[in-house]
């Protein structure tokens, strides 16, 4: 259970480094219901381990605040009451050192659950609740870094959550296809590592013959988007997307903007920055993945493509070749930006929740969302794999979600 | 063409059939934006081969009243400006008798039109726009029906569409399973037959082994579902069907009602009945179908398990005896209930929609809608096939809408 | 009683006169929640007499229909359930011949009581109850045409009410200023003749002098107002106004609109026509008339003002004489736009609602709302007088409300 | 100008004090969009004396920091742009270090130009701008009360403000009845103190003969009103309160709740505490207040009468004894709560607001408010006065608000 220890504190400690150039005001603002304050993200993390380990394996399990189980808990019907979640802004208290405090004592206590006397089955139960509760935190890692940036992105003062500079991204290869055979294939988690129970069963899927773009779509290339009328083309929309991007009045991502001059600009952790025009366009949400694609003569590709074409290629830092396919290989499938897919998010064929209240993980959201294959630049290391499906509704727009094209 | 133009006689006839029994004033009244008053559909079916046929094709075109293209056209960007959905109640100009006359005129126009001397070109591209025009009259006769039930019911006097009484169903058989092996299948519109764009292309599709129930759930067990308590067990639901739920405070379906001593009606298009447990319960949204299968220990069908089922087996009155099935068969697979399913309205690999205003039938829609099998009894003869996608988002409740089981 | 039979008789046909250019489908729709369709105004007036006088005093009184008193109660919690507000367009049963027999029906029932034995009590109380009534129904004439203008409004025919031409206004005399004493002054109904519970008890108020304007500000004057950019400078707004006018991005009234070639038009009860600027400026709400007022350096009388000045008055056709004034006279007092004060609407001192559902009358309606005073175009003839209190809530645009102009 | 630089510093040092209990993570958050955070509250005081006196004033003015004139505005359209008053929990930056900066450093340039070199003129200038900027952080002094007390209840933890205990009220006296003559008096500021500018002028009123109850109502004579059905009884209501209780199903005032044992507590400053029945019943709405009186047989005063009556008394600690009433003295005019009148917020005769921004401070607010008068516990010591108009629309419900009765 060393290991075990090792990863389980290895990660708690990178969600403590990730608040750490923030304020403890900064820590208790909620910009929109659907983004949460990072002191909530802290303790709400520290309570899975706590409600899901502690409260069933540790000898007199007593909480560490009662209220906690109501503030705390996210959307588990299972587990009783909760604290409603466009409100958590207004937690002032308990206090970020409270939270800290809270964060200590969990730690501790499943330190100490970990070195115990324990059966096999126990161990097997223990392993798998640390690896769900862990992978469930880097979840989280991320989602405090979209987070931030949408809070900060509402102030006149545009503050960087990181004062180092952004570097310019590379000069951009032309996109080339990458063609791929298709035929019947087998989708979903394949190996002993950890995976979320939406990612299985292991099923066989039909796909037919596709090519995939061999890299992302560039913020110069989104902009030629832009400049061609692409907000205000109806025929380039699905018709909920285009009632979405009229009402609000959209023109352009969300954290793009113009300057006196007219000359684009973009918001980054690293504060406003001159739009680079050779980095992948991010912050898109589907109605816009799809609107481009279909500007571009394109689709967006279906998630079992997309794993199909990844499971095939060798891993390399940031780059795959794959197998079957001709040319220079995927770019960018992991690290950049999350890929809109057009596959509804739904259950895979036989797939079961679990028992209780974990079973209200994943299963119980698979409907009107959207899934995302890859990972993003706030994907904590490791996190990423072939079969990992991330999903959203279709009009989000604060997560590091980009565009890779597909055609027949 | 002269099949061709006795197709278009009588069903433009049902249309205005279907009005028969109501007034003027029961024609002009729109009761949410998601239906549409009746002489808004007298109209607009009219509109559609005004604007997609005559225009195109008769000489000298002059429209019946340059407003009506605005006022008429439902949701083609493609044609222009557009009445609001929402607003579609308040045009008591024109008059009913206006609307008649404008059916009338363009009736005749397209007789003429049929009777003309057409190239062979023109012949094949008005025989299309013919079929396809009377198909979409026919999706607006079931329109139609919903839209007026939903109508009636919002008054407190109940008034009955039909004066005829509503006939008792048979007692019902015992529900069972038919087992199908599936494999690697194909999927879509097949024959020489009429088909919407989005039944095509035909295409192959892996479907795993499963079962599905021999009939459709009745109000019986439906009643049972209630009685357990299962509008209010959030572990049964999907999370965003369980806040609509809650947020609507709803406790059955929706035309369902209780009487002063507590037994339960329904209202019906032959006004209001006590509750028929043998019949097929309908006007069942999706998250109301998901949540009674999760209770039923059963799940949704996909659409191409659904159409897997149904292309094996013949067809007779309300009865498929599938080929590779044990067991008596599938009842009540048409004319009874739209059969929600769990799959998420997407194109097929390769679909391609029209060019122009027509392209709009169907593609912008296929986000955030879920398919639908079968046909209902409110369905015009002859509208039902085995691909036919109907669809609606998963809160939709005015329709005729039932659910059949299936599982592993 | 033969005068109190003759002047119900009198104000009930004229209710239907008003109704006669309409067809059926006319008077079943409602533009929106603050308006009622004609039949429903046709409908609840009756009902008023039905429930008033008939359920009080007929002998074996039975309702023409049980449903019809939740149907056309409007906003009396003391009768009991209300069919919902903004549903009333949904009734298209009962039919419009359905409401004209309801009307024959209590207007026979009233004409027998009338020409019943009486006691004087009996006689006393029936004056009262018929005198308000048929005030009441007038009330809901000048509502009648209000409503089938906004509805007229909505539909891009722009069909006329009236099919006669408006007459052209004659030329407009300059504004001047008639100077007012006021002093410590007796305010409220003062003669024999009917008024409302809400412009009693006569009472003192004190009035600082002030000037009234000699008439109600004209459409181009008010077209100056815009062209200075009025619409768009919030120093001349109340706050409330200003976030009201730029949520809707308001540039003009209600039902002024641009043709293609810029020229103001108006949609009136005659159809759209040129843009008159010699006629009052009417469909003002209190936020613009008080924009109005700032810009043109001047105020809003307060209703006390108003009355004080047009009781010392005489009434000529649309001329009054006031007394004590210097200069020509007050015109357009009454006939042409209800006049908006600057006063709350509120309970005069000693101010007694009526025991009852009768007291819903008034009363309850004293808050957030503002008085107008005089009487428009559309008001009844013989429905005015100098104490009259008409009121609506500060956004209202829908009624015959114009501007006449005080200062100190 | 000593007394005017002693004033400036006591004022602005008891606005620090009011913060002293608060961490900064509590000084940040925004409970709804009518309270605002209490480091928005420190900000805003100082930006107005920066803005309106240093900006006008000191020489070689630069801002301390030129994103404040946005980010600290509240409402002057003079001044230009503003931060979204929604958003104002948003603001994690500036932190509470630089916003205590900017007090510091405002207040030493205040100092620095009380004690320069000033004309006659410029000395009269700033004495009214340091009186009207030190009253305006009075009026914030109470806000940042009203606004914490908010915020803290919608925590479950139920934080107290104050660690000291609230102590019992002592009993209180029976409830009489203190007649006024009225006649024709002078309302409005009178004296040579301070004024705001919606005091004035001092003009003529006519008040009728009045009776004012000697002390406000109980926490125990309300709960009489709730046990009696007075929530539940639409009689009692303003049409518009009836909606309002009703959409939000309302039981009790805001902070009232019932323990398991159904015993009531009320969450107060002090945490939460039983329901003392002797102390004034607090956080009121105007609808709620109305609703009460129409239930006891009484009604809510004009600001006319209240003026009257606590002009003509002598000011004792919280006890005034007026001169021509009878029997024991007014109790709680001041001090307790502030007393809904029935009087809506509107210029006196003759009032003229100020020329440019500052002229938005009252008179752009007088429409759909009501004039509440008096002080309460959480008014600053000097602030009140007999001619204060405190006023808030109908439905608020937050401030320290109760009811005094009047009648005839």
């Amino acid at each position: 259970m060393e290991q075990l220890q090792a990863r389980y504190a290895a990660v708690r400690k990178h969600t403590l480094a990730l608040a750490e150039p923030l304020t403890d005001e900064d820590c208790g603002a909620q910009s929109m219901p659907d983004a949460s304050p990072i002191k909530w993200h802290l303790a709400h993390t520290t309570w899975f381990f706590e409600t899901f380990i502690l409260e069933r394996m540790e000898r007199d399990f007593a909480p560490f605040h009662p209220a906690f189980r109501i503030l705390f808990n996210s959307y588990y019907n299972g587990i009783g009451e909760k604290h409603p979640r466009a409100q958590r802004g207004l937690l002032t208290r308990p206090a970020m050192s409270q939270v800290r405090a809270y964060r200590a004592d969990v730690d501790a206590r499943i330190a100490r659950l970990l070195a115990s006397d324990l059966s096999d089955a126990q161990r097997a139960d223990l392993t798998m609740l640390i690896m769900l509760g862990t992978q469930h935190e880097q979840q989280h890692q991320e989602l405090m870094l979209t987070d931030v940036k949408h809070l900060l992105a509402q102030s006149l003062l545009r503050p960087a959550y990181m004062d180092i500079p952004l570097p310019a991204a590379a000069a951009v290869a032309p996109l080339t296809w990458l063609d791929f055979d298709g035929g019947l294939t087998d989708i979903g988690h394949n190996d002993d590592g950890f995976s979320f129970d939406n990612e299985l069963p292991r099923h066989k899927q039909y796909v037919a013959p596709f090519a995939l773009a061999s890299r992302l779509v560039t913020n110069g290339e989104y902009l030629d988007f832009i400049n061609a009328g692409g907000y205000f083309n109806a025929a380039l929309w699905l018709a909920e997307g285009w009632d979405w991007a009229r009402t609000q009045n959209l023109k352009a991502p969300i954290y793009w903007f113009q300057d006196e001059k007219g000359a684009w600009q973009e918001f980054t952790l690293h504060g406003p920055q001159p739009l680079d025009l050779n980095r992948p366009v991010t912050h898109i949400s589907l109605f816009e993945a799809d609107a481009y694609a279909h500007w571009a003569g394109a689709r967006l590709p279906t998630e079992f493509e997309w794993e199909y074409a990844a499971a095939q290629a060798a891993f390399e830092t940031g780059l795959l070749h794959p197998a079957g396919a001709t040319g220079d290989g995927l770019r960018q499938m992991y690290g950049h930006c999350w890929q809109w897919t057009s596959s509804s998010y739904a259950p895979y064929p036989g797939f079961a929740a679990a028992e209780g209240a974990l079973g209200e993980y994943n299963g119980k959201f698979m409907l009107n969302q959207y899934v995302l294959r890859g990972s993003s630049s706030a994907t904590p290391e490791g996190h990423a794999r072939a079969s990992y499906r991330n999903f959203f509704p279709a009009g989000a727009r604060w997560q590091f979600t980009g565009i890779r094209l597909a055609r027949r």
